[in-house]
């Protein structure tokens, strides 16, 4: 197993939902990804956190054995952020958003997370992405996550961290905006071109397309019946599957498919529940047991 | 091999596309399955067609060794769909709709289709539907389309043939609406109730999902880059579908999913021309090379 260092955003969210509301949850892409990926592969979480961040939420890591040593503190607030989510759960609105400890943020990697094969750069800004890239002394494999205002605010170091990333993943509009292609399989392909890896378009509730040098995957989407709150399963797809490719110390197509496999099954997980809290309190035999439904319910 | 009777519309269709546009070229649901089902089944075709109707569009037909002799002809003229389709091609404006031989129009099903087995019920009023269901001596299975005009206008009889479908198909908005569900998955289930059958969703260039009593399945689209006019997309899923069950006889959940994976190689060609021109050009072998890599790309 190789270590994985999960770099992006550590947040207090106030989420509504159309069915309930919930406030100062623990939130952030990199909260989100390093949980999951600690069901695959050790994990080394980087980013910042604010005076206001709890001792108890910084437990919920060393729960997950993540190893918090890259974790910087700030005497400004933790990252905030209030949405809420249209009548269907598939759009939502930023409310508020106030960057705080991001605010002129800096990464500084330490050494204890420099040497790190595998590293997840979560969503954010793609600034901080190549800063914290940059510091990693030997990447084997970089996974890299965006979202549409990275695209629409800093579309040029975007294009250029795209250009580093060996998995490039972005979700279907997303992936429509970058390309300025209608067709989503025009735009995977375009994307792929711009990554010289391989580029992975996640479409929701449906599931995920994987556009690869050795061919084409779908995988569909865990059915989930119980959603509580859509907020971080991009995170805990990209944390899960990064963790996996990891934990097995393998990047090839084959594996890339199983990997998107398991980031499906841990991301149904952590929809079924406001911020971070069925992720972290389910083990690795619930996602087995779905990733094999995964598998199931697409044969014939 | 059994017959597949197919009823419904016979039209001609205007089309406008972000990228083109062609007039009163030959579509309606009935079309498009016909020449889908032709693939797989003995196909006899059913529906009213105007004066205006012409010889080289039955000619069509013909080619395709479909059985015409269930057709009706009216005095007034062909069924008319003017219709144009968004940016994103994935929703489109009824710009104009004309009747015509479908007013007033009361299916008399003649003694040549009435002893079908299989029967496909393109979309078309329920109330349509259901006098020629009646008709039918001894119908042993049962496919069932329909669109959201039908389920904002006619939604009581609607449901009841609903309820004496052996396979229900709606696409996934018209599932949301039709179930009062904000999720697909439990908009499935709820239709399932409904239906003493199967449901299958349709979810576009995404793919289907099946609802059935033995599991849950789910079959990718065929990825189609070349997206030419999406109409009879639907049709030709459902003609394909319900030919291939007919085809083989069986008609039990393996079934169906083999079922619903020629159904999306089918219509993946549909889309790539106006009209059915592609539809009907394309041989049994192209459909058998999309519906093996259907299978490729859904297996890890």
């Amino acid at each position: 197993m190789a270590d994985l260092l999960v770099f992006g955003s550590i947040a207090y969210d106030c989420i509504e939902t159309p069915t309930a509301s919930e406030d100062y949850i623990l939130g952030g892409s990199a909260s989100y990804a390093a949980l999951a990926a600690s069901y695959f592969a050790p994990v080394k979480i980087s980013g910042i956190v604010g005076a206001d961040f709890k001792p108890s939420d910084l437990e919920r890591f060393r729960a997950r054995q993540i190893n918090i040593s890259g974790l910087e503190y700030s005497g400004k607030p933790t990252f905030f952020w209030r949405g809420r989510y249209h009548d269907n759960f598939n759009s939502r609105d930023t409310l508020e958003l106030r960057l705080n400890a991001f605010e002129g943020y800096v990464p500084q990697l330490p050494p204890s997370c420099a040497d790190a094969e595998y590293v997840l750069l979560g969503n954010i800004s793609p600034d901080h992405q190549k800063k914290v890239l940059e510091s990693v002394k030997n990447p084997k494999f970089v996974v890299l996550d965006t979202m549409n205002f990275w695209i629409e605010t800093a579309l040029d170091s975007l294009v250029e961290m795209v250009g580093r990333a060996d998995l490039f993943i972005v979700n279907d509009s997303e992936a429509k905006m970058l390309s300025q292609e209608r067709n989503i399989i025009l735009a995977g392909r375009k994307l792929r071109k711009m990554c010289p890896g391989a580029v992975i378009v996640k479409t929701g509730e449906y599931g995920a397309m994987l556009f690869h040098k050795d061919g084409f995957f779908v995988v569909p989407a865990y059915p989930v019946s119980d959603l509580h709150d859509p907020t971080g399963a991009g995170d805990s797809f990209a944390g899960a599957l990064a963790g996996y490719l990891a934990g097995i110390e393998k990047t090839d197509f084959a594996s890339i498919k199983k990997a998107m496999v398991y980031g499906a099954a841990t991301a149904s997980i952590t929809v079924e529940s406001f911020s971070c809290y069925k992720l972290e309190m389910t083990g690795r035999q619930e996602i087995e047991r779905r990733a094999k439904y995964i598998k199931e319910i697409s044969q014939f």
